[in-house]
């Protein structure tokens, strides 16, 4: 049986209800409130059909783990999370159908902060990404301040935690799946490089970028032009910039 | 006489070093430290010339008002805040400069998290933006969060806080600089834009987007395409990917 997740916040519980394949068990509701956000948020779940909880604030914080709530939680079936078996079988699907749109994912090489990983979902589902995969292991996962920024994206993607990422990547290659790493000592600028087949866009972690090993796996490294005194820009930002570069280019592609 | 200003923790301070325009009075650093990363701070600072002052991790809390400072504080000459007649003097000088290259100004319409001020500035600084203009009040304003984050732009770039948004953009406008306003409800997608010119990105708050009053100042609105759930990105990776599809158009017109 799926777990549950709790979804905190009046815009990711907003998102949520406008989603149509999210899968919401019931929300949890401060009732003695005046905010007309959360009143139209339980008017909303109503309408939908779902069951609403009263709650206090204590209770909500109890609830959610999170005390930045703004008196609303919603409880979630978690089946975003997918496991290396579930992705190789995505792959090799959406490869051999003929009139797919190109594979696109996204690869975490071990972002730490939960902000940044839930800004990353936020943008990922946005540019259409497949899949996000990250190392199971010393990188942030998925919990609430992470489904709180990622604003109903957490529950939408594809995430799959795995063991090995350079093992991961080298499948993906075999598949033929390009591997484009950024890196400050790339040669290739982000803007010189063609993406428009199937990518897998590999970012690196906080301060210290992809490892070696990882860097070893990609077909392709490209960089950011950096024009000031900063050296680089933070990953949930420079991933936007480059899923959007992929964006733009399979866009002038499309008939 | 400039203020002085406080930039806390590893990372900015480092940048801080290795920018050779950062007017660095002194440095504030725990001497009994273990971390190799602080002591490598503390002689590069001895090499570059600058004081050195050894304090206790309360009194580097004290002087920042920072608790996060990893061990390191540098207190550095603030000279990058600039009034609205600074403003138009740079646009005078930069306009009627026939070799010079299109201006790039960043505009933040009310933006009131510290975190994505500093992440805007940062990444602005990358794209080679020539000043960023916000409104005086009801916004972030600079501060030690914004200058951590930033990790060393708040202290380059030019920063103008003015008293009405709206007149800036009007002048600007006039002076043809093309004030290029992000919005969902606009028809035209950022990547059908042409971004080549001088241009004011102008960008709004968190959760309600640019006001009505700024939205009609703009001469053109662009939306970014969003492809899954979530209905908004947040605003310093929106900001990123717009100042980078400016700095890609003019990448490619460069000889």
């Amino acid at each position: 049986m799926s777990k549950s997740q709790y979804i905190t916040g009046l815009r990711a519980v907003e998102q949520l209800l406008n989603s149509e394949s999210a899968d919401i068990r019931q929300v949890y509701a401060e009732y003695q409130t005046a905010n007309p956000r959360v009143q139209a948020v339980i008017a909303e779940a109503r309408k939908a059909g779902i069951e609403i909880q009263a709650a206090n604030r204590a209770r909500l914080t109890q609830i959610s783990g999170e005390s930045r709530h703004q008196g609303i939680v919603a409880e979630v079936r978690r089946s975003s999370v997918m496991d290396e078996g579930g992705l190789r079988t995505l792959v090799e699907e959406r490869l051999q159908d003929p009139d797919g749109r190109p594979l696109l994912l996204l690869v975490l090489d071990g972002v730490q902060d939960p902000h940044n990983l839930g800004a990353c979902m936020r943008t990922a589902d946005a540019a259409g990404v497949d899949a996000l995969v990250v190392p199971r292991r010393g990188a942030a996962g998925l919990g609430p301040t992470v489904s709180k920024v990622a604003a109903g994206a957490a529950e939408q993607l594809s995430f799959v935690p795995v063991a090995n990422l350079g093992r991961v990547l080298a499948w993906l290659s075999d598949y033929g799946v390009r591997c484009v790493g950024t890196s400050d000592k790339a040669d290739e600028s982000l803007f010189d490089a063609d993406l428009t087949g199937s990518v897998a866009l590999v970012m690196g972690r906080e301060h210290t970028g992809l490892s070696k090993g990882i860097t070893s796996r990609c077909d392709t490294l490209i960089k950011l032009p950096m024009e000031g005194v900063v050296s680089s820009l933070n990953v949930s930002v420079a991933t936007g910039i480059c899923l959007y570069e992929i964006v733009r280019q399979r866009h002038l592609r499309m008939p």
